[in-house]
């Protein structure tokens, strides 16, 4: 896919952005720019900060970091759509890529989810950020996807906001195919998607999933998905049908 | 996802299977069995050669390598369905991953496409092959994808089958939304679907790819997509849309 310009180069930053702004960099900022970017000074980029748009800002180059002034705002903030996406965490390099497709594909949340048979056994939620902002550099969103800590699957749903539209993968899922499911859906509800471990649900947590009064069930076709990949195909299903890729 | 069944080892063989067949493994095999899966003598796995529909096998252990007897088969032999998945080969780990995300998606032929703009200047088909297998293996079809060489785009589509529908991925498509544009096309139809390279197509290409008599032409919504990403996206969309995904 393209649509990406190879020449504007995007930086998350936490500053506040306005007009003649200054904003300093931490080192591994600076040297981003400079050492993996190879940019110089009085080089140009864009950078955002999830609430104050995108904007144009200039480098300077001091001895120790770098700093970048603010010259004019290119677009204005804009939030993404209302999309939680929940999953069972993956192992190591795994996760750090679904993390960054479930970004492109425009989650707004990351929730990772304990599930009976999850296997990883702990979440290293820095480094999910640090994938988030990298995927939201890359794919152009001006809105920093939250990423939250893991919680049990039972706790999720009693506390679950009746609202929220959750569509459940589901291998069992006997039911229609993924689009005729999702199109019964109301467009303009809030959304989650639940994917989970390669092992599949626990009986008891399928049963405590579909009693919930707002689920979708689909099932994701007759082979065998991993679970980064049911992660970006039901992403495009939902939103293609539901979500920001309709016209 | 699940459905995987994660006690049942499955094994791509190239021998002939029938009852009673003895399949002599490579050393790379029998390595895989003994050493990665830690099976021992008498362990029963699935096999599969892409002709003669899979197979319960027991493993043999001799000194230097091990044996397999099929036992009975389990599943008869099955063709994919028709779909061919034109890609601009990515370098290194990105292409691997693609490889095997086409191949659980369903994709039946994989064809690197050179274009203008495509960033990786050499494709290993022995190592796609490798991928393709081990994706086959996991996702539990039948019937191996080809693996074919690379082909520059113009060839390509100065050859192009007039029956074959062509899905053309393009970030410059401002036609309806995907799944509307994808549900006007004939189902029935042998499919291909195209990824361009993450810089994009070149004006005379995009002009090339749509002046064939069969193309639909989608855009992957508001985010820039990698190209990896792109892949998993659209077949999920082919798929729930005009593929096996349907029941």
């Amino acid at each position: 896919m393209a649509r990406y310009d190879f020449t504007a180069r995007r930086l998350y930053v936490e500053a506040p952005l306005a007009a003649d702004a200054r904003i300093e960099l931490n080192p591994a900022q600076s040297h981003y720019l400079r050492n993996v970017l190879r940019l110089s000074d009085g080089a140009e980029l864009l950078v955002f900060n999830g609430r104050d748009g995108e904007w144009r800002v200039r480098m300077s180059v001091a001895p120790q970091h770098a700093v970048l002034t603010a010259l004019s705002q290119t677009r204005p903030q804009e939030q993404g759509a209302d999309l939680h996406y929940l999953f069972a965490p993956l192992k190591h390099a795994r996760l750090d890529y679904m993390v960054q497709k479930a970004v492109e594909m425009g989650a707004t949340l990351l929730q990772p989810v304990w599930t009976c048979r999850t296997q990883a056994e702990r979440v290293n939620s820095e480094r999910m950020r640090a994938n988030a902002i990298e995927a939201a550099e890359q794919c152009g969103i001006l809105a920093l996807p939250r990423v939250v800590e893991p919680e049990r699957l039972e706790r999720l749903l009693a506390d679950w906001p009746e609202e929220r539209l959750l569509v459940f993968c589901d291998e069992e899922a006997d039911s229609a195919d993924p689009l005729t499911a999702l199109r019964a859906a109301e467009a303009a509800a809030p959304l989650a998607v639940l994917v989970g471990p390669e092992g599949g649900f626990d009986p008891s947590e399928r049963a405590a999933i579909l009693a919930k009064r707002r689920v979708i069930r689909v099932s994701l076709g007759p082979r065998i998905l991993r679970a980064d990949t049911a992660a970006v195909a039901i992403l495009a299903l939902v939103q293609a049908a539901l979500g920001d890729w309709r016209r």
